[in-house]
């Protein structure tokens, strides 16, 4: 909403409450008085808002501000250069700046961690609280071959959807329209939250009783803005179920970028992707676009779940994306363990592409230079977005055992329920559980990708005929 | 743009940060750095800085932070009180907490001042620094009767406005089309600013890079949206005009409410109501609206212009509006100075407003409770209002003598040159003058209210052919 000319200024405005919220963290009285609150005994809310304070507090006084500082001025500048190398596909250009930036993120690596053998783990920790590689390693290891396995035999297949079936032109309001109208029944609340357009889609949860969540429109292709606005959604959820009277606690936060996602995974994929959600979606969806989607039920769910590798992430389907993410896993770990130098990375990212995906980027504004979170200095960010959905398909599952009839609610429009459900089990408890510990209590299970693979197999197995 | 559940979170975050910002101000060592800043000979910009700084300071040091805390309690509940009262339009609701009220702020003024004789002047120097009722008393005195005598003789008058022929249907996309185009010739920056909708217009210049207008649309009355917006946006070219390069400053701030107002009510009143600004834009709001307005440009001109006394200070014209505003400057005055008590207020202010506009509210609702101020705890706020029209009054003589050309491009639709000059004269300077110096220096006057008759007894008397 912001006008252009206001960014700077505002950029001074957050430097500055951010530079105070730092100063009251690091202050000695708020650590001696955090101190003396951990001797006593306490409710779980607090004592559970104590243990995040003092994680907070931990990371803010063991990182010197001179590194705080030089990260951020860096990252302005790598994100110029970022910009620039990407208009020009020229990842020379940003090679240095990446190397500056991996070097300063070693350094804020080895302030966090007592274990100087497992840096990515420490910065993995900030986006994914308690996840270490010894985690990830034999989840991704598993992943890897079973997806790249899938990928080939639907490429294999000869039953390929119809992708023209869903092209038409869709003029945005109506798009809009339809997109309230599914938010509206999965529960968002829109005395505490909005729906606005941005170029790229986000969810900000100010707080329970404020959330706003965007989107873009494609005219040509109803499903950019409807999948995102679905997802950013699920996002929204979480926020608005929030425990209202314990909002201001530091335990009355969302858990963690991977749970965070897992919320909008769930809605995105395991409900809005799903036959049973357009048995009811599907003729509605045909009346707000009247002359478009002249096709089955059956071609139309093919085409929205098209199994097609690419070189972009973003654009990728669910059986590709957790490759993508499992690639530039493997590299950030290589580059925070110095195994991988900057100037290797646009070839092993190639070769990599071209081993799992089977895809050879055109140039490298399509494949090394393609996301913007390293020149922000957001490294151990990307296992989140494979997290969440490995954390979602688990959660689904559950709601599908303990919700009897949930594919026959979610096939007659009503999604009430499963909401309901996600905000008591997840959303309500916050911080008070770790994502280890709530994933654990909600599914009797640890993290795992059975539920994830079961749900490909599954779908694609029918889909593709395989 | 804020959800409705949104606002008590936002109330608290609110307080928070004025809170903070307040211990901030009476902190003593920022006190004694002001001092030491004080002793130095200092460039114009930093001089009038430090002099608002310990403006500034010098106010909140004074009041003691338990009666701000008891004022903004006692606001809050006067607010819901006051809203309940309209409601019922029964002003013994509201009357407890507006005796309160006045008794919080005559507290307030009496920390403020160090003459007790002069409570009023203490709460009018909060909105309008400077200004006195040694200075308001004969000006408000001669401008009382002239207003009254005129508008009895316009509704003396044979020749009256054809109100219907600026009646319509209105679609309010049109209409922001058309108030678009407008602001745009005004010099509106739409790269510092935007245009939404509230149900109370307003404009907020939180940087001068980012200025935030509202109207709100009737469908069945153009000029309500039209007129509102060209006023907002007069307050929008003010704060898009302060020095960018200055800005954060004390002294890179608008001068007083009443300078603000003088700025949006120049383009309200002396451009946008005025005869030459319709030369151009009539057939341009014909064009907008096909088959509405089918009359003449005079005729248009008298109803965009009617006079008619009414109850409502905010649908009131540029005749009444003066009288509205005096009856409220009188019963404040004598509120604050014990002559009235609180009890006979609404006797009082319905036997002036027979004496000065011939009207007898129906209710109290449209009559001592109209207005939010004083549930506010506004005291000494409504001058400013007619002070804007004073000034304004004064500064747009002063342009016309000194862009020779300007009515004739107001005609054509140029409107830049006005705005340059009053960004080079009135944006500009910034608090480096006060409302007092800067009206001297800029008109070569004193604050009067000669020019602001003249151009009522001009318009007004060839209009209604007195």
């Amino acid at each position: 909403m912001m006008p252009s000319k206001a960014v700077r200024f505002r950029a001074r405005q957050v430097a500055t409450l951010a530079t105070i919220y730092h100063q009251c963290l690091v202050d000695a009285e708020y650590g001696a008085l955090l101190e003396d609150l951990g001797q006593e005994t306490l409710d779980p809310w607090i004592g559970a808002s104590v243990r995040e304070a003092k994680r907070e507090r931990d990371k803010a006084v063991r990182v010197p501000a001179t590194l705080v500082h030089e990260i951020a001025r860096t990252a302005s500048l790598a994100y110029e250069a970022w910009v620039q190398a990407r208009q020009e596909s020229d990842f020379e250009t940003f090679a240095p700046w990446l190397r500056k930036m991996t070097d300063l993120k070693r350094q804020e690596a080895a302030c966090l961690t007592d274990d100087a053998r497992l840096p990515y783990d420490a910065l993995i920790d900030i986006y994914e609280p308690g996840m270490t590689t010894a985690q990830l390693d034999p989840l991704f290891e598993e992943l890897r071959p079973r997806l790249a396995g899938l990928l080939e035999r639907i490429m294999a297949s000869p039953r390929q959807p119809k992708s023209e079936v869903i092209r038409g032109t869709f003029p945005t309001d109506q798009q809009e329209t339809f997109g309230r109208m599914v938010i509206t029944a999965m529960g968002f609340d829109w005395e505490a939250g909005r729906l606005d357009r941005s170029p790229h889609p986000f969810c900000s949860g100010l707080t329970p009783f404020d959330v706003r969540i965007t989107t873009r429109y494609s005219e040509e292709d109803f499903s950019i803005a409807f999948f995102g606005m679905v997802h950013e959604a699920g996002h929204g959820l979480y926020e608005q179920g929030l425990d209202p009277d314990r909002f201001g606690l530091h335990a009355c936060e969302a858990i963690s970028l991977g749970i965070h996602e897992s919320q909008s995974r769930l809605w995105e994929i395991f409900v809005a992707r799903s036959g049973a959600f357009w048995d009811h979606w599907f003729e509605k969806l045909r009346q707000q676009f009247p002359g478009q989607f002249n096709t089955t039920l059956h071609d139309f769910l093919h085409a929205v779940n098209q199994v097609k590798a690419g070189p972009i992430r973003v654009d990728a389907d669910e059986v590709t994306y957790g490759l993508h993410v499992i690639l530039r896993y493997e590299i950030e770990k290589a580059l925070m363990e110095e195994t991988l130098e900057v100037e290797d990375l646009e070839q092993v990212w190639n070769s990599k592409m071209a081993s799992y995906l089977q895809v050879t980027p055109a140039h490298a504004s399509e494949g090394v230079l393609q996301d913007v979170h390293w020149s922000h200095g957001l490294i151990g960010y990307f296992p989140t977005y494979l997290l969440g959905t490995l954390y979602a398909a688990q959660l689904f599952r559950k709601a599908l055992d303990e919700i009897g009839s949930l594919q026959e609610e979610i096939a007659s429009g009503h999604l009430l329920s499963l909401r309901e459900w996600l905000r008591q089990k997840v959303h309500q408890p916050g911080r008070t559980r770790t994502a280890e510990q709530l994933i654990r209590e909600v599914t009797g299970a640890n993290l795992n990708s059975e539920h994830f693979l079961d749900h490909l197999e599954d779908k694609y197995g029918r889909l593709y005929a395989l």
